[in-house]
């Protein structure tokens, strides 16, 4: 479904081509200080422009429509909405019998049964996305200044070196290819007890909304899959002040599902964008054969480059939804 | 919350040394012959008794006290129990002051001001995983038969050659240690069209289930991290047939938050049990210093033995929610 | 909170004099053929301009700005959006110190701290149920075609003889005052098994959406009240056919929460609008004392009239709901 | 669904002739002192005995299974079960062919193809109300004691005149027949504030769950139908005092789905018990045709005596949901 939290409540729609996206927030508290200037530091790290990005870049400026009276949130739904306004929808009608390969196009046409908004991947676009960062920067006025985040892109093509990533993305473009990353993301100052026994563990509210933005594909808390290498001896964090801090943080910030006030760390892998240009092989429902296809339109060769923000804002919306809850 | 499912809705409840852990289901279609037995085998694969397992063993017999009728669904709720019989609660009050590292205890203590149940870590203990195991069953049986689940153990220790497993578990269980492991859980037959975008899709409920497992800390489909590692002409999975088969499936059986028709792959990062016997340092609240602590009682060397189950049992009931939705 | 429903979900937005009133509706099914025509008929049932409503005249054109494609919806949320054109907020900041009498503008500056909108109630307005009117035409659709709704202004000012209602309320309005009204609603062919013992009844459902509607005050199915004051032996319904049909219908359709396939039929209690012109005592906050208002602005003298669709509206979205989950 | 509420969520389920009625309460807060005898009280008040009700009597002695440490509530679960032990299951099987007026025998068998568990009404039973008496007793431990109930059967067969009850009971008795009648709740000490707009008003959330209760065919908040009666001079309620205070209670403490700081009027139309000792009429699906029925087992005459808990327990379930969500 299309809407996420009980208490912070993000409702999501929209299409790439069609009029709008748009997200509509319930549960914001009321008196927080909120104007559409507030959302343009976290749109701008989302939008197009840097090397390795799609060259469609939209305004994305935000209008806010419902839930603000003289600049303070006033408790109602608070709405955003984003104009569509640089689409070229071309002719989508040969992703149909032709489908994308890794792309939704086919399992939205069997879901659906063909009624689905093909262009441009429809309401799977990433373009959805804008309004899981307009919906985080609420978020982080939920959780405070005290609060902070920290998000790098690590590791691009399986490169962990920062100054060879400009490179590894040239060379993906040049071969008309794209090439996947993994994103980390580090909260401070998030305080003890967030997370809720059994189902809605911080580490489950989290994931359950990583896992809604496109491209990611696995997800880690602390030490992650490393954990699974060590012994306890190894990857037990050692409580060594009164305020829980531990001397290391292979939890991630998170035991038994609850923050325990240390860092949290979450990181998220970034597949390689399914679009390239260059030609692939994949199977022609028309002519019932595997063809080369194709594919155009304007693609980003390292999403992950742009996901870091939607990372980062979908980790404060669910950690929004515990602060509200505890 | 200890409940999960909009319309497979699993509430479970109990502590470790209470009276029992129970689980009631509700959404279960009428018709399913059920009987207590159906539960033997993956209860028995979730039991202690192997080596690297905890010398705690409970007889583990569900009661069905709910929900039947004559040996099938009725189609209101399904509950069943399980008594606590082998509980040694001993002394758990200086774990109060003195928490046992990466283990839930201070946060508990924190975040319910002392009320938790401390015994055995009350609510937070693996026991609680009996319900979960029951409650896939049922979802297997929701599933039907086409849809084949196989689990693994795929690594302990960072090791991947099966035959070494016996002796790296036995090796920690020597050094009074613990060893961590990776689950790799693969579904046959799930069919095209289950998760909803934007916020259900099939991999946000299944990490949603899965990150309340205990002791997992990574969860990733596919090709996962390795995926972020790739370009896309290599990770992309070309489809080559009309019923959507893939020539890889480096997407694990999921595209666009849609399972596609391939076979779903998920894997989990499963860390080493917390609680080991050797010495740790810890801070001990009522002295203000880190101390050491020797944890007494019974735990398993190796949790990823019996989590195996455990993890089949989640991504069993994330499959029936999104069957029952379709 | 300001959404509904757990499969066919209905989020609502928007404040009296904001810039919009807005509706997106989750889980509609693909396929269904909808245009901005199809919402005229109710939405002009629910507009001002009979004898006994508001002189406020809104154009109440509906934007779907989402979930369309090519005439068809395409199974992600659709989105209708109402401008607000004919807005007047001259001075409601009185109305924060001398709050009108029944109406919700103390309670919300109490629960929002006075950050709430209060021009022309804000997001208490009638106007929200625009969205409302919106989302059960969709719901109607999704009913189809067999399912018919009749709904009918029954009483008036404690009469029953409908020649006489438009006297009443043309005495009610030369008085400067208002009056109450109720609607019974009648649904046939809605088919058995629609409701889900135990929490979700039919008329829980039901129930829950048109106390959800402003000025409702009270809601009884088939003889209500009425069925109180008699024995069992007269009130009961005795079954005639195999399909289910009763004699009599005193249980309005629904028995143990579920339909039986003979009409439902549902009756609202609506309060006389709270905003009359004539003065009225009520406490003055700024003063201390309970002071003569007198309320300006533009108002319906009988709101049971317009609420009539809205009512019908609320019925057909908890009945969908129940489809959908059927 | 047999769960009810996002913060405070209840979970029900059990059969009349099953091994027990269970009750899993989540989101209680930790530290409340609880015991057994707690619930003593309200299940006195719900229980057989005095005049009007079945001659089957249980004890009804509540099991707190999890969820509770040394006297107090811990956080986690509260499940609490009642074993039904005084069942004459008899024989039902002919209600299925042979199905009782008014009852939901026919609907559950239609909505589960015969699978449901046909004893003493299985799922339907009054029975299970048992879970919602303890629910409502957690409620108002959470609620506190500044907040008071007071409960009354205002109206039996259509007379006001308490004094006459017992009579018109005894004659409905001796008539082999039941009798209905309306239940008054009155909330004293509930506070500004209470209600979330828009579906979520407090006038919503009690009618979901008071119409879930079994019997219950009308609901109204204050002046109710009457207040459809009136113009708005006379049904408006003049605040007198900085507390919100108001000359009239016409609204019965909520207006605008909040609560003003007022009682909380709530009353149920309660329906005439539908079985009833005398014969009725009704089709035998056996053999196609209307022919009389005589029901057996042991019945309440006016089971509005009992349904007065049942009314006060799913209101305090409505408010302390609302409590913990403000």
């Amino acid at each position: 479904m299309n809407s996420w939290g009980d208490i912070f409540r993000v409702t999501i729609w929209g299409e790439s081509h069609g009029k709008q996206v748009g997200v509509s927030i319930d549960g914001v508290p009321a008196g927080i200080a909120l104007s559409e200037e507030d959302f343009t530091a976290d749109l701008e790290r989302r939008r197009a422009g840097a090397a390795g990005t799609t060259p469609r870049k939209e305004s994305d400026i935000p209008h806010i429509v419902s839930g603000i009276y003289e600049g303070y949130t006033t408790g109602s739904p608070l709405t955003i909405e984003f104009l569509n306004e640089n689409t070229r929808s071309g002719d989508y009608k040969n992703l149909i019998s032709h489908p994308r390969p890794s792309h939704a196009d086919w399992v939205a046409q069997q879901k659906w049964q063909g009624y689905n908004d093909p262009r441009g991947g429809g309401h799977f676009s990433g373009r959805i996305t804008l309004g899981l960062v307009a919906a985080g920067v609420v978020a982080k006025k939920i959780l405070g200044q005290a609060v902070e985040f920290s998000t790098d892109i690590i590791e691009i093509g399986g490169e962990r070196n920062k100054e060879r990533f400009a490179e590894i993305i040239e060379q993906a473009r040049m071969a008309q290819d794209s090439v996947g990353g993994v994103v980390e993301c580090c909260v401070k100052g998030i305080g003890v007890g967030l997370g809720e026994p059994f189902f809605d563990s911080a580490e489950s509210l989290i994931a359950h909304l990583l896992f809604s933005v496109p491209a990611v594909k696995g997800i880690e808390f602390g030490a992650g899959f490393e954990a699974a290498r060590k012994r306890g001896s190894q990857n037990n964090d050692c409580i060594i002040s009164a305020d829980g801090k531990t001397a290391t943080n292979h939890a991630g910030g998170i035991v038994g599902g609850i923050t325990n006030g240390n860092d949290i760390v979450v990181r998220a892998a970034i597949k390689p964008t399914a679009s390239i240009s260059s030609e692939q092989q994949t199977f022609n429902f028309e002519t019932g054969a595997v063809e080369p296809l194709v594919i155009k339109g304007r693609h980003d060769v390292c999403i992950a480059l742009r996901a870091a923000v939607v990372v980062e804002s979908a980790i404060a919306i669910a950690l929004a939804e515990l602060k509200l809850r505890a």
